[in-house]
């Protein structure tokens, strides 16, 4: 992210850029999306207007890319390294559990609910941003999940016809549901039942 | 649904509230939630305000009812009858299958879409609404689904341990998502997958 030339410059970029996501994620989570303007942004991260498009093109890429920031340094306040894959230790029940409690702890974290349920809303009546935010946030980290899967159909673990890309869904759904509209209440216990019921079944073995 | 007394009365406040339901729900399907008022909804449907407040003490009863009615009148243009409970034909797969395709249905139907949209978007930021959309019109009919489960138990066709109203998130949860978020397209071949792998899981047997 820091670039090499001009080390005054970009230490002052740096803290603009950071001033400029804090803003971003704050006004969104006050105000919703629609009444969230670049120069709202602008005004309270303290820098004009034509710095925010000096780097973005509109409001929606600016916190398309807050959001990005805002899971890099939770994930990093949290000791872990954003997943760039998800674990394979042989065990896949245990590694999907792992990742769904880090996810678990992301969800209830305020600093990420508050500005995610307003993009999330606005996602779903603004097609356009709505498809933005599934390819640019959350398809890349299902994407983890059809990896893991596929590693799993390699060493027997699950079964060869099952299509990943809809299994995952069937633990990551229901924890994406009940965060989002408050359907039940989120726990490991809960994330971890759905992983041991989404492996074994329903029906008797 | 029709009163018994005063045919003229009757025939007129029937007529009134049906032009109620469908002005609610196209405004708030055009505006937003927030930006659908009383005042809105007298005007497009052609009363006074006060008629509006003779019946629902706001903006967020009168769309609760009048969603309620819209599911009902889909159910019975698809000539169904709404669902009271789910169908035990003794065979769990084909019963769940049957119910989640005509889940779809309703789901693809514009008249239903574009309304429901707007409503669980404003859910999502709007905690009280949401627990009242939740209460009034998801978990009612989630609750078909612990029912048709609880029997499936009982005849040994899902396993006594299994927590029925987590079980069905299985596979409601994942067709809410794919439908709310656009996150995939549905279809009764995807829905058929759902319930076979929440039955028979993602491991051999």
């Amino acid at each position: 992210m820091a670039k090499k030339s001009a080390p005054d410059t970009t230490r002052r970029s740096e803290k603009s850029r950071r001033a400029i996501y804090a803003a971003a994620l704050e006004l969104v989570g006050e105000v919703g999306y629609a009444k969230t303007t670049v120069e709202g942004i602008a005004a309270r991260a303290g820098v004009g207007k034509q710095t925010i498009y000096r780097w973005w093109s509109s409001k929606a890429d600016v916190l398309l890319e807050a959001f990005l920031d805002l899971a890099e340094q939770t994930a990093q306040d949290a000791g872990q390294e954003p997943y760039a894959t998800i674990p394979d230790t042989g065990d896949l029940a245990a590694d999907l559990k792992a990742v769904l409690r880090a996810t678990v702890d992301e969800l209830l974290d305020p600093r990420f609910e508050v500005p995610s349920r307003a993009l999330a809303a606005e996602g779903l009546v603004n097609e356009e941003l709505g498809r933005e935010l599934v390819a640019k946030l959350l398809e890349p980290s299902l994407q983890l999940y059809v990896q893991r899967l596929r590693s799993a159909q390699k060493t027997g673990d699950v079964r060869p016809e099952v299509d990943p890309r809809i299994a995952l869904e069937l633990f990551v759904s229901p924890l994406a549901q009940r965060w989002l509209q408050h359907t039940g209440p989120i726990s490991y216990e809960y994330t971890d039942t759905l992983v041991d019921y989404a492996l074994y079944g329903l029906a008797p073995r």
